[in-house]
């Protein structure tokens, strides 16, 4: 199968079915817009493209959305919600702050491999008009602020090592975003791999167990 | 100090002042660029910006450059050229894999906060053209290889716990990365300290050394 429209065949049967299901119909614009959209980039996608892929015409799309702007702005929305559900379910949690900060970046790294989840990151917010990008920030800067809380009820209850939340959310942060800029759907390697190892290599570090206090003390030698 | 510009009169001084040293000249005209590029994106920044914030009229910066592109380019060289001397310098230092891999996180770091590193990750290589842009893919591919390379050379000498070192070297350099997006130079935040807690956070983890083993094992209660 195809790579580039591996999965607009399905999107378009919403619209070739005789079911009137107008949630599902705009749904499959919403797939198909975001999957263009990582394609070719925002910019280069037209209505004209979305409406090919779907098999329908340009005034059909009219019927769910007014323009581009508002297609992209959802998309947002629903990555940006997926991301929101993840952190109620683990704030609800019990746990010590560092199970939540590794459950965290477990379920943001499967995030970061659906489409609707790799547009939040990939795509540049600076295409949004100013009130739909105030938005999107918004949503970020909730997700980072909820990210330093685990963080900082981690310190708290003494599973994190004393460190600078700030940063440490920075780091984390950054690691799992830089997912939607390499990860390819039909690559070797599966989102499953990849959140778990991800889940453990920043929370456990990369350090073998007996060699973590080692690392230092070489390079401290007397002199 | 204003932050937009802070650092540009002194460009302008080197084109001000009396002595003809082209090879300053151009450098001030590489940083100022760099700098708007930075600022206002490359797509919007004329060359025009660029002569008239160092005082000076586009004629004269075509004595530097033909056209802008070659200005972007020169910043992805100079931004790569910084980082590979680090891995250089690295890759002949003895130690083990993680000692390496946490040098490299502390250099790469620091030089995601100088201006021309900050243009090798946040600039889109798209603007480039096809010769150019596969000269800059071809050094970033070296960069993951290389960081590969020292992870799976701590994973040989038993300095790194067992993973996918392909999968370790995305989250570090996405981590990495990621510091051009957030860092501001008149932050509050300073490079040496972004550059030390992120070689610590990455390779020992954000655990605490005794709440280590605990994390999984709490999840894990016989049931």
């Amino acid at each position: 199968m195809p790579r580039n429209g591996a999965v607009s065949p399905s999107h378009g049967e919403a619209f070739a079915s005789r079911r009137r299901d107008p949630a599902t119909k705009r749904e499959a614009v919403l797939k198909t817009a975001a999957q263009l959209f990582l394609e070719k980039s925002y910019g280069r996608t037209s209505l004209n493209d979305v409406a090919d892929r779907l098999n329908i015409t340009k005034p059909a799309l009219y019927h769910y959305f007014r323009n581009k702007e508002e297609i992209l702005l959802e998309c947002y929305r629903l990555g940006t919600t997926l991301i929101g559900e993840t952190l109620d379910n683990i704030a609800s949690d019990c746990g010590t702050g560092l199970e939540k900060v590794e459950a965290f970046i477990y379920s943001y790294a499967n995030v970061m491999t659906v489409n609707f989840g790799r547009c939040v990151m990939r795509l540049d917010d600076g295409d949004l008009s100013s009130a739909a990008f105030a938005e999107v920030r918004n949503y970020k800067r909730k997700i980072d602020r909820r990210l330093r809380s685990f963080i900082q009820e981690g310190i708290e209850d003494g599973s994190i090592a004393p460190c600078d939340a700030k940063i440490a959310a920075f780091a984390i942060a950054g690691a799992v975003n830089w997912i939607c800029q390499w990860y390819e759907p039909e690559g070797a390697l599966s989102a499953e791999e990849i959140a778990s190892q991800f889940a453990r290599i920043l929370t456990q570090g990369l350090a073998r167990n007996d060699a973590r206090k080692g690392v230092r003390g070489v390079s401290n030698q007397e002199s």
